[in-house]
Parts: C-alpha cells; sequence; structure tokens
C-alpha cells in the first residue's frame, strides 16, 4: 500500500511549519499585548449551529459527519429516491467540521454569556474545513487567526484592530501594505443613490465587490442591467479611481444620518492614525472595498499587498446581527482575520524569513557505546536544560561516519568520548566550522563557555 | 435558537487553555532540546489510510466524512438494504478523521522518504478524534503529543524517550510517577511457557493487560479457559507482585534468544538509569504492563501517576512492523505519547500549576475619549511593545466605574489622561493595589521603571 495525503491537504515538513510557527507566534505576542485571550472550540459542532449561516453555496462547502454506528440504519432512502439529497444527508449526519472561527464564536459567546465578562475580546487560532474544489495555494483544511470583540459598540475597537494589523504585520516585516477601509453605510447610501433599495443593496455590493478582479466596466454593465437609470459618469467618478475622497462623496450623495454615521467613523479613523499616530503601512479609504459576507454592517477592513500573487492578506469588519442569531441580543462584534497561508507565501517571496527558523541540532554526542554514553548522560542533560538541541548518533559507528553526519546536517558542535577521555574522564569537543578541538575535564566542566 | 457544543467536545476558555498551553510549551522545549521536529498532518486522511490498522473496533470508531456534492448521489442503496452497512457507506465516504498520530507518521515517512533524512526523529501535537461513547474525561476529539524515532533500531532510542519521559514531567513538577517498563519478547516468552503460542499470544496479552483493572484472579480464570493446563502457583508467582525480579522468571521459564533478547534490553536501560543517571521519578520493571496495541514488537512504557484518578499519563512502545504496511520496508519505529488532558487533570488535583498563567491585563487605559486616547496611543504603542499587556476602557465612562473595572479584573495598573494631564502633557499612573499615584509627563518618560 503506497497512499498519500489527501488532496486538498498539506503535509508540513519541519523547515516549512517552523516558519509558520514563527508568523503565530508573532500573532500570538501582539494579540495578548492588545489584550485578546486565547480560547478553542471543537472542531465538529452540530449541524444545526453551522447551517445557513453561510448562504446557499457556503452551506454546500460545509465537510458533513456520517452518524456512527447503528444510526446509520436510519437512512432515509424515501428522500434519496426522490432526489432530496438534503434530507437524505440529514437522515445520517446531525454534525460537521467548523467552516470559519466567527460562528463557533458566536455559538460560544452565547453559550458561556455567564462565564466571560464584557466586552469579550478573544483570539483563535484553529483549523477550518471547506469542500473548496482543490487548487494551487487553496486547501480544503487551513488555519484561520481570528481577533474580535464582542460586546456594546465603540469606535476604539476599530481603530485598535487597525493598530493591530499594522503593529502584526510590521512586526513580520512588511512596510508597504495598503490598509484599506471602507463602511457599508456609505456603500449603503451609494447604492439606494443608483436606485439600489432593500434587498438589491446586497447585489449591488456583490457587483461593487468585483471591479478590482473584472473591472469597472463589467460592473458597470451588470448594475445597468438591473437598474438602466444609474449614471455611468457619475458612477465612474465614485469608483473608477482608487483614491476617491470622502468630499467627492458627500458632494454627489444626499445627506442621510446613516452616511453621516459612516464618514464620520471613517474620518476619526483615519485622523487618529495621523501625526504622532502614523501608520508602519498605509491606510486608505477605498470605496471598491465591498467585502463578500453579508454579515457586516459598519467598518469593513482589508490588508493587502501590492503586486503580490496572493491578493488580501486579511480582512474584516463590524457585525451588529450575528451572535443575536444564536439567541443573545443587544451586543455588537467586531473582528478581523490573518490569512496565515498567504501571508506566509507572501513572506517567502519577498524574502522576509530572514532568519532560519528551524531548530537545528546544535551539538551531536558521537556514539562509541552505552558504556560510554552512560558516562555523558549527566552532560548531555545539562546541555539540554541550558537550552541546547542535543542529538545522539544513532549508532556505535566509525568516528569518521559520525562527524561526516555531522557536517551534512550543519552541526556546528560534537561531543566525544573514546577509550582515551574515558581513562582521564574528559571529553573532546570539536568545532565543525574551524575544525578546532579542545579537550576538557568533566568535572566541574563549565560548559556556558566551552561553545562560542 | 440557542445551541450547545457537541456532546464529547469542549470548548476552552481562556484560563483553562493557559493551561494546556503551558504544559504544551514545556512538552515543546524538551522534545526540541532532545532533537525532534515537528511536522503536520492533515486531519483528514483517505479512507485507505486508515482503515483496517486498528482492528475491527478500532475502525469502528472512526469518524467518516461524507463525499460532498454531487458524489452523494452514488450512494449504494443496494447494500444498505442487503444491511452491508460497510458497502453503503464506503460508497458516500472516502475519507475521515485521522484516528491517532501513529498511522499518518507511517504514511507520511513512506510517502516522504526522499525529502526526509533517518532517523527520523519527529514530534507532532495535533488534534485526533475517536468516535467512542461520550463520557466524563473522554472525549471524541482530543490533543496528541507524540514522540517517535523512525530509522535503524538502536537502544539508544529506548533510552532517550524513557530520559525525555522523566525530563517533561520533572519540568512539569512531578516527582513520584512510575515509569513502567515491559518487553514484548519476555510476554511472549511468558505465554510460551503457558501453552499460549502463535495467535493466543495477542489473546495472552490482552488478559494480562486487564490484571490492574480486575484483578489477577479474573485473569487467571479467563486464560484457565483457554488453556487450563496453566500452574495458579506459578502464574501467581509472576503476575501478583509489581515488582517481579528478572530473576524470578528466569528461574521459571527456559533460555530462548527471543526472551535473552528482551532481557537484556530491559537489564541494559535499567542499569543506564542507575547511579549518576537516577531519574526523577521511579523505573521500575512491570512483568504485568501488556499496553492494548497490536503493533508493538519490543519495549514498551507506561507512564503512572500514584493514587490517581486518571490512570496513566503516557504510554509508547517500539513497532518493528508499522512503517512496512505502508510499502515501505526495513525501518523500525519507536514512540512514546502524551496524554495531554489526563496530564493536565492530575496538575489540578495535585496542584501543580502552581502559578497563574493566564495572560492577564497588566494596565487599563483610562478611557475619556479619543481626543484624549490620540495623545496617549504612542506610549500604549510603546508599553505593547516593551512586553506588557495593555486594555483601553470600552467607552467614556466616570472614572469611578473604569476604576472599579480594573479592580474587578484585578488589574495591578491603570493610566489616566484627563483634562488637566493634557494640559501639561501628562499621565497619572495609579497602583490599584496600594492606591499610590504618580504624575509623570510624557516627554521622555522611561516607562521601564514608572512599574514595579
Amino acid at each position: 500500500m503506497k497512499l498519500s495525503n489527501l488532496k486538498g491537504t498539506k503535509d508540513f515538513l519541519p523547515e516549512e511549519l517552523s516558519k509558520r510557527n514563527y508568523v503565530v507566534d508573532v500573532l500570538k505576542r501582539n494579540f495578548t499585548a492588545y489584550g485578546f485571550q486565547e480560547i478553542s472550540t471543537p472542531s465538529i459542532e452540530n449541524s444545526e449551529t453551522l447551517m445557513g449561516k453561510y448562504g446557499d453555496d457556503g452551506d454546500k462547502l460545509v465537510f458533513r459527519i456520517l452518524n456512527s454506528g447503528e444510526k446509520i440504519k436510519k437512512a432515509d432512502l424515501e428522500s434519496f429516491k426522490k432526489k432530496k439529497f438534503n434530507g437524505f444527508i440529514n437522515s445520517i449526519s446531525s454534525k460537521g467540521l467548523r467552516y470559519d472561527l466567527t460562528v463557533p464564536l458566536a455559538r460560544f459567546v452565547s453559550q458561556h454569556q455567564n462565564e466571560i465578562s464584557f466586552p469579550f475580546k478573544r483570539f483563535q487560532i484553529q483549523n477550518v474545513w471547506r469542500a473548496d474544489r482543490p487548487q494551487k495555494g487553496r486547501f480544503q483544511e487551513f488555519i484561520q487567526c481570528d481577533v474580535d470583540v464582542i460586546g456594546k459598540k465603540s469606535l476604539i475597537q476599530e481603530i485598535e484592530l487597525i493598530g493591530l494589523y499594522d503593529s502584526v504585520f510590521s512586526d513580520l516585516g512588511f512596510k508597504d501594505l495598503t490598509i484599506k477601509i471602507n463602511h457599508r453605510s456609505i456603500l449603503t447610501s451609494v447604492a439606494n443613490y443608483f436606485g439600489f433599495h432593500g434587498k438589491l443593496v446586497k447585489d449591488f455590493i456583490t457587483i461593487i465587490d468585483k471591479i478590482d478582479k473584472s473591472g469597472i466596466s463589467n460592473s458597470y454593465d451588470e448594475l445597468a442591467k438591473i437598474n438602466s437609470d444609474i449614471s455611468k459618469k457619475i458612477f465612474f467618478d465614485l469608483f473608477e479611481s482608487n483614491l476617491v475622497k470622502l468630499e467627492t462623496i458627500k458632494s454627489v450623495l444626499q445627506n442621510s444620518e446613516e452616511l453621516e454615521n459612516g464618514f464620520n467613523e471613517i474620518e476619526q479613523v483615519s485622523q487618529f492614525f495621523s501625526k504622532q499616530n502614523k501608520l508602519t503601512n498605509k491606510l486608505n479609504f477605498d470605496l471598491k472595498l465591498a467585502r463578500g459576507l453579508n454579515y457586516y454592517t459598519g467598518l469593513i477592513i482589508e490588508v493587502v499587498a501590492q503586486d503580490s500573487s496572493v491578493g488580501s492578506l486579511g480582512g474584516g469588519g463590524r457585525y451588529d446581527e450575528l451572535v443575536s442569531l444564536f439567541n443573545f441580543k443587544n451586543v455588537s462584534g467586531i473582528g478581523i482575520s490573518f490569512g496565515l497561508e498567504r501571508i506566509c507565501i507572501e513572506m517567502d517571496e519577498k524574502g522576509l524569513f530572514n532568519k532560519d527558523f528551524h531548530a537545528k541540532t546544535d551539538i551531536l554526542i558521537i556514539n562509541f557505546g552505552l558504556q560510554y554514553l552512560i558516562q555523558l548522560y549527566p552532560l548531555i542533560k545539562s546541555l539540554r536544560k541550558y537550552g541546547y538541541n542535543v542529538n545522539i548518533y544513532q549508532e556505535n559507528n566509525k568516528l569518521n561516519k559520525q562527524l561526516s553526519y555531522a557536517n551534512h546536517h550543519n552541526i556546528k558542535y560534537v561531543i566525544i568520548m573514546g577509550e582515551n577521555e574515558m581513562k582521564d574522564n574528559s571529553i573532546t569537543i570539536k568545532n565543525m566550522r574551524n575544525g578546532v578541538q579542545q579537550n576538557k575535564k568533566l568535572m566541574n566542566l563549565d560548559f556556558k563557555d566551552i561553545f562560542n
């Protein structure tokens, strides 16, 4: 039997994993410094928790888990024959793999509302699964890194999350990313101005979301099919440039409370990060930023790299209604997500992994048999306690073979105890980079200064 | 909708998770110091990889994942009607959730044999899933922490893994655990002596495995049902005491190469950890130690706490044949596992979490509105960079309310900038433990010495 990992999944070898772990460490350090606390939720959730939250297309991408044991006998063959496949699936599956971390958070906050305090500032770094068609750079299992605040709405949360984005990315070495912001209230007002009301607002936002990918003309044509009255000139004035000013929008649209609110938030956030609080990366208002997900209601955010093959490195926004789906009313939420795989790809391409994070062997212990190793073991133990990564050569082989193993694996020091050293209770330390050997008595050995 | 997490799974709130993370950190630090490198494998594996490795009972506990989209239409209703449920399941599911980390390791090593070097010393800390009936302390999703060496067989590996167990547990504060060892060769010889040969050896080992739970008399009776010739006196001589000596066994059994080999390994290991290499915890040979899993072939290990509600804290052993199941011949394997949940329960009961690992807020920033926070933000940023966990109070509330929030959440310092401080560009730092307030100019503020 010669088997591989499943298509759409990925094995991580030590070197690649150590890069990913480095990024996760930077994330965690920043999350904690900003006052967020880590939680974890199960990979498997009840179907009722998962289904109906991601739209029809999303629901189809939830991995469903078969009921175990005798329960499989309850398969509803009638539904199957009538081609009611959802009914069939529900008869044999009552749970599924988590599709994102936001819906489980909403479930968690509702369930544990009496055990946590609000505002609840949590982060979560866990796998999610999506039955997408596997393709390059797109996996069915991947890690999400989410930071959310659940509680009363307050603009300091928007500000803190933008500050956190900048802090994480500048710690990782990114200096010229763009943190784009927009506001769903502004987009709604623009939609209304062009004659898109009620449920059509969602369609308008979805079409705006595509401008960056398929061009402004295509989006215009698509909108004009729904409402032929839409003014091409004004539409292009608003959406052609990356840097349309708030003033331009204000001059076009009639004022409303909703619009005013969106403008105020964008302006206050922009003002906060001017002068002494300038970010390392750029912060830009971008009217074309729409974010696909339905549940956003306020400020939306996305981080993009220029000239990048991977697109967005993260995104998020405020969602006022999501938690109330789980019967916990009157709390708002805001969250951002970090795209770990994409961040790693981008760092690789930009050469930002400038150190080798791979925990390598520092010292190789030459193996001339257990009778020698038994004498050396107290030293080995001390070296490990002191923080060195120490490996014992696999078997009692010729010295040359063991030394060339050290060379091949780029191990800087070897420690030798053979017959001669055994006699006078000493060791030989060889620096494999420069070939220098020293003999040291084991008694009162101060190993702190024998490696340098 | 008011929903809970699935039965058999667990939400981790910040405090409990921080304990678990602390234990994982100790594990990782030790694994790395002993020369092991981390890998990760996908949660989902092909059914062919998973099935047939854990015995019939194990196979039933593998969570199977439904094929997505159109593939559900291939459901084999004929098999279902004929009550051939496995055929039915295989027609709608071609993958499942990982049941342990050892089988995926064997698959990984076979698949990536040209990208890794041998001996391959890896560790892996990931979730596994088992469709066990949920009960107290037994979950359907839990973390396994596994350390394995794949490559040529060498007794230094057995020694290193025992040393690693002791090092990890003594770092965690355990001083009186027992690391039990036994050898499958010795158990096989004993089985042969009592007339259990061939496939019956497995039954013998399974029954021995139950002595500690259900008593020696029950095990004797069960064996006597299979072979009535078994001598009760000799059986009790061998298995009644926890500390039967190797000499006793030798005096009973006829010598054989297999037995000799088992004795030698046990003796060399025991000798290694005598005198200067004495372990912090106890190392005991225990003939009753059997380990349930079929794939062990050599030395077996288990770590047990005395007077404990949780039983074994970890176990492992040498397995010679497992990797060859994946068509990669002539390599042996040896591995140990750490039972993370049980270790945490045991540490809680013994009070070994003597520190509070929960990353709490160090400093609360009083919020009198954005116009003040905008002035304070450079300081906030510096404090976070310096390692403090800093939280900004949610909203512009009365000072008393904000101070009592700090008290309630046990936050030691608050930083205040109100109108007065704004005027002379200063801050007030209040130590909530002793009530001492200091006013400091922001210019050239050296925050390194304002907290102590």
